[in-house]
């Protein structure tokens, strides 16, 4: 069962609106088991409107067309199909006189401008000649072709309320169910991530894509099948498969991010977190705050870009500094347990490092990072390596650091 | 000159993934004085890939096309384009080179994985081979086409970066002279620089863009002629014009940023500069060190999310944050100054406000926000009302919090 969709009006290829119904009815449609072969954003000119909708009906099952229906001159969809399709428009009478009823506030008399609304391609059913913008629905080479209003939320009124129960009755038997999962991923290549999930013994019916979002990796997995309960049952499986082969990488679903998900696991245990960052320059502190209503489990931090800052604010002693240099183990310990002992915090984290591009040497290249976690029990650091330019590797040292804090709260469930 | 744009990927058709490129796209392309004849998103499909463009080819003077140019199996861009085109690919030696100096963290083997990213179609040309994912130009039947990753800040820098000008400056197979230059401007609305820029007397040559990059707007003045030295004279004369109109809004040029700009002036003043942020939560730090070499000006800051970390890190007085209210003048000032004194800076900020979506009330709404600068001379407070998610409201902060010590390291020049 496949469709296209067509979004109709200048506004959108200027880009001065964008362009949100055509993803809308794809997700709605692609839930009901529906596959979209194709999305076109096209200006209000009837000759590409005609070419667009008659390719389509030439290689799809359907075709949803939003946009151009109103009643300023330039709303030519109507026009355009009538041309297109060789269907002369007539009014529909239930629609006609609806709009009849509408009396010019000043005047008086019925508002003639709106009786454009009325007429539609020869052959075609209003969708909703009740509603203001009432969208209509043409069969065509005994293909349903579906006309709505490019205004968002008469839009997704009429695609659910007529559109998906029409093409679900229309296709009867061959609508397919479809379940839909994103598992977001931290820590593991994408290329690993792929040549292990092709190791899968999986389905032929199970769909895997990846989209590699910096420095994460989210892996989306999509069912479809005629038989509900089989789909959902695969889907379950998939799923666990999953999760066992990713492990404890896979951080979240859907929408998760890390940060929230550190949010939430901190906020279960009813733990303050507090950071002392260098390298990060405030990175983790802002990624933790980036989330509505972190103040119920964050207290803040110290960014400590000089050394004097570390001494100052973090009482690390000037020796320490001296004799291990500030990206060190011995300085990430005493970033760490400063700032836990002065914030009084439960969990808290110390990065230090070499962002680059200077300041890389032999045994401290650029990138090299410690990162330290200290609790009420006790202090660990790790020596980290990470490659890429400053601002790759100040994102994956706050991610890292988050994930760090993210095992570290799963470890005292 | 008319282009279509054409987006890849199933994560669009199945409306998991919003198409934001394709609309971004639109609006820059327009705002530069090209029309976009048709958007159109497809899946991984080469065959309609392969059939989108060459349809477009057939149709308008440039195509730009987005996603596929992963490493997954399922980015099938260039394969679509090598066989629609009948051009195969071939290894591009600088990618491939830069791709081999990437090690596999384990097993210290260049990541063979990535080479794939480095196989254009013949005849290609990288837009930026030092960046992750490079992009590329073809020229096919006299016909610019642009191959752009689909990650939307990728697609962005490159959009903005390597295709505008590049398409600025062609024309119709002959090249003309052309001098661009992106003003890049902060405090005043775009619809302001409009008007102010529509009033200036302004050679017909002359080519102006806006671009607004939240929550800047970003100028770009193309000028095209056929006589190389009157070009660049028109784009000296035109470019001082702008200057003036401009004013002190005007911060940079080209690849400048406010937090670049702000480094440069207190380098060049030799002064040290701390923070003290709360709603903005490090983000003020964290834009500050993204500069490479900003150690030589910035020594660091505190992240005072609760009020405890006000008191103990800033001296804060509770009377002082009971009496007036953690986000009032008087903590602003007390933040700022408590920040200076510890941190022995030259020049220190201060922010505390409502980031929302939840803490706001009548008299202080959420976007309420004292930001507070303070030098050995005095310190000064200001009140503002941000509008704004709480996203655009921490940023409008950051980046205000910057502006407003650039003007002031400005006004000690």
């Amino acid at each position: 069962m496949l469709g296209e969709i067509i979004a109709i009006g200048n506004e959108l290829t200027s880009g001065r609106i964008p362009n949100t119904t055509s993803g809308f009815a794809a997700h709605h449609l692609f839930k009901a088991g529906f596959d979209i072969y194709a999305m076109h954003t096209i200006g209000d000119t009837p000759k590409l409107i005609g070419e667009a909708l008659k390719r389509a009906l030439g290689r799809v099952d359907f075709v949803l067309v939003t946009g151009g229906l109103g009643t300023t001159d330039d709303d030519l969809t109507t026009v355009a199909v009538s041309e297109a399709l060789n269907r002369p428009t007539m009014p529909n009478l239930e629609i006609l006189s609806l709009i009849r009823k509408h009396l010019d506030a000043n005047t008086g008399q019925p508002v003639s401008s709106l009786e454009k609304l009325a007429w539609l391609p020869e052959g075609a059913e209003a969708l909703n000649a009740q509603s203001k913008m009432s969208g209509f629905q043409l069969i065509h080479d005994g293909k349903p072709i579906f006309f709505l209003p490019g205004i968002p939320h008469q839009m997704r009124t009429l695609l659910v309320e007529q559109v998906l129960p029409r093409l679900a009755t229309w296709y009867k038997g061959s609508r397919l169910n479809s379940v839909q999962q994103v598992f977001k991923i931290f820590g593991i290549q994408e290329s690993d991530i792929n040549s292990a999930v092709e190791a899968l013994p999986l389905d032929k019916d199970v769909e895997i894509g990846y989209y590699p979002v910096f420095p994460e990796v989210h892996l989306s997995m999509t069912i479809r099948g005629n038989n509900k309960t089989k789909t959902e049952q695969l889907a379950k499986e998939t799923s666990r498969l999953l999760k066992q082969t990713l492990g404890s990488a896979l951080y979240g679903r859907d929408q998760d991010t890390l940060q929230s998900v550190v949010g939430e696991l901190l906020q279960k245990r009813n733990k303050k977190l507090s950071v002392a960052e260098s390298c990060t320059g405030g990175l983790i502190s802002y990624l933790v705050t980036s989330i509505a209503g972190s103040s119920a489990y964050y207290l803040g931090g110290v960014t400590s870009y000089a050394d004097s800052m570390k001494t100052t604010y973090l009482d690390v002693d000037e020796s320490t500094l001296k004799t291990y240099g500030a990206v060190s183990k011995e300085v990430a310990t005493a970033m760490v347990e400063g700032m836990r002992k002065q914030s009084s915090a439960d969990i808290s984290l110390s990065v230090t490092g070499i962002a680059g591009p200077d300041g890389g040497s032999v045994e401290k290249p650029v990138g090299t990072v410690f990162i330290g976690i200290a609790d009420q029990e006790d202090t660990r650091v790790e020596r980290f390596l990470f490659t890429g330019n400053r601002y790759e590797i100040q994102q994956l040292t706050a991610q890292t650091a988050l994930d760090i804090v993210r095992r570290s709260l799963l470890e005292t469930e």
